[in-house]
């Protein structure tokens, strides 16, 4: 029961992902140039989301849930489209979607998932 | 490790529920009936979560965890009463309440759990 | 696949720790001394983390995820200095940090952690 650990990006204040027991937990992403639009810095996210999964070995096929912050819910739709064309559609995963303020007043979205690998 | 996943109501934006490795993960779910409390919308929402937790091969006693968004942090007794109406008193999940707005402004409570098979 | 379940602190509305394969998802956690500010009321939190991991038998070298609720996101680099002082430096885990309005409007901070055994 006590599985093996791995932590990826690790950083003074948390691990940008981590794997445990055929499962991987990435950190809340936000976009690193928030001088776009919500669709925009959705699209980044999105992209550091593939990255890390295809760092622990996985993929976006394999998305359990996602939990999606975003500063003004009324982006929804907005943040859908990016959404829509970046998901694989055969596999989607749970989701939620709540407005919540995040890191910088400039900081539109956060997401953050559980896959397996 | 590979784990297989099966998903529930696959839509086009997100699934359900997904089942990997003996858990199960369902969406953020929200009242269809939005005309309604908050205390009757919390209902209905506790039964989304039965309907799909009996799709996945398990049931309220086997929750680990709940998040529950509330429109309005002041409804949070409300949506306890709700709440200690369904509950397995003998099975409580670990459990977080906080305030965020959802998906629509008449929206008053989204409830997302992990449970296991 | 059916895992045993190990549920910590049962209270009427929720379970503080519950274990479950090999992980350990803790409730989201607040102060109990609310009349402290935001970097004394996340010490408490932590310490509260700390003796609920214990209780399952791992630690905070063994987090996987976390997700801090602030009552106000500008509090942010405060709850960081408890949480640097606090966390395993070489066991981060994946994190994410969001305003929400809590339990109370004295309530400043609630934490809420997945860990491995």
């Amino acid at each position: 029961m006590n599985h093996d650990i791995v932590r990826h990006d690790k950083g003074p204040i948390m691990s940008s992902a981590v794997e445990c027991n055929g499962m991987v937990f990435l950190a809340g992403l936000i976009a690193d140039d928030t001088s776009k639009g919500v669709r925009a810095q959705t699209e980044q996210v999105l992209s550091k989301i593939d990255a890390l999964l295809t760092a622990c070995g996985t993929n976006k096929s394999r998305l359990l849930s996602a939990v999606i912050y975003l500063d003004d819910i009324r982006d929804k739709e907005e943040i859908n489209k990016a959404w829509l064309s970046w998901m694989d559609p055969s596999h989607p995963p749970a989701r939620a979607c709540v407005q919540a303020s995040l890191a910088t007043p400039a900081t539109l979205v956060e997401i953050m998932v559980v896959a397996a690998k």
